[in-house]
């Protein structure tokens, strides 16, 4: 099982996982309590349905699946670790996959 | 555009909209302000998936799209037509939609 | 890696496999050569591509995935193992699980 | 209705469509008979479904949808429009939306 980080790795794997985002304000990843959120802006419907099957084969596979909330072109996303009750690098792999797929509609 | 219901027409069609779901408590659209909703349960995610996906086709086609939140096999749907500042005709045939597609998997 | 089968490992699951299937003609699984096939026929594209949907996660999870294709309501299957040049475990574990996701539509 | 096409109306739009896709040899639309048909490569089963996501959404909205068969990170689409006996606008449009969500991927 995935062990939960501790503050530091937390803010170092942050830091990374933004690094590689656009630094447009409220679109990169942000700590609040033990979970990461984003918000993902698509031009519509499509674009925001064309993520979040290609997210829902990833997170099927690595068996570690997002909290998201979607209304028409917008994806609110919530990343934890239940088990571990806490954040772990389960949770930054998957941020790093949703920013992959979220690259290619943006 | 389709015209937002007075309050009486919603309650016939919510009613009808329930008499059609099992009454197996909180498992049926409940009416909150100017929206419906409904929580759905399935066994895992590729079910929840499944269901999104099903349902997702029949939005882009309605061109009327749901607000849903999902983890795991969780899937909480909020439905209201924005451009009519209220509940449609439009939000009672997507959820009667979205009871035909989950009733598949449950 | 999964093993290749033996003619008689491959007949005994097939056989395994149709048993828990409707006996209802061409709707079963055949054994074509290195691959086995099946034609799934839903009412219409919706359901068709909701299977679609929920199958792809599993196949993801698996690492093994299907040959198949769709039109309107209908998806034809072909499975087989192209690391190990024949059937093996993974085909029917894929095709009982595309049973069972295509069960909740028809 | 969407009316079938003329010869030389197909001519024109086969080469406005495959103006906009990139000209590395197979990867463009090609008639033939009463189709069109276009193999997409991507890198990988979660590319591949992201875009067929998409397409089945729009496929859906237009109620207009391809034959397609995937494998892996492959997928083969042909349009023709039954109704019509043969090529209509319809297939044009599909088409350049599969350009556009495809190109998402490459």
């Amino acid at each position: 099982m995935a062990q939960r980080l501790d503050p530091e790795a937390i803010d170092a794997a942050l830091d990374a996982l933004n690094a590689g985002a656009a630094e447009d304000g409220g679109a990169i990843w942000q700590r609040r309590g033990e979970r990461i959120e984003r918000s993902f802006r698509f031009p519509d419907f499509t674009s925001a349905f064309g993520f979040m099957a290609e997210v829902a084969l990833v997170a099927e596979r690595m068996n570690h699946h997002p909290e998201w909330t979607n209304v028409y072109g917008r994806v609110d996303a919530a990343l934890t670790t239940h088990d571990a009750g806490g954040l772990t690098r389960l949770d930054f792999e998957l941020a790093r996959a949703m920013n992959a797929a979220a690259g290619k509609h943006l």
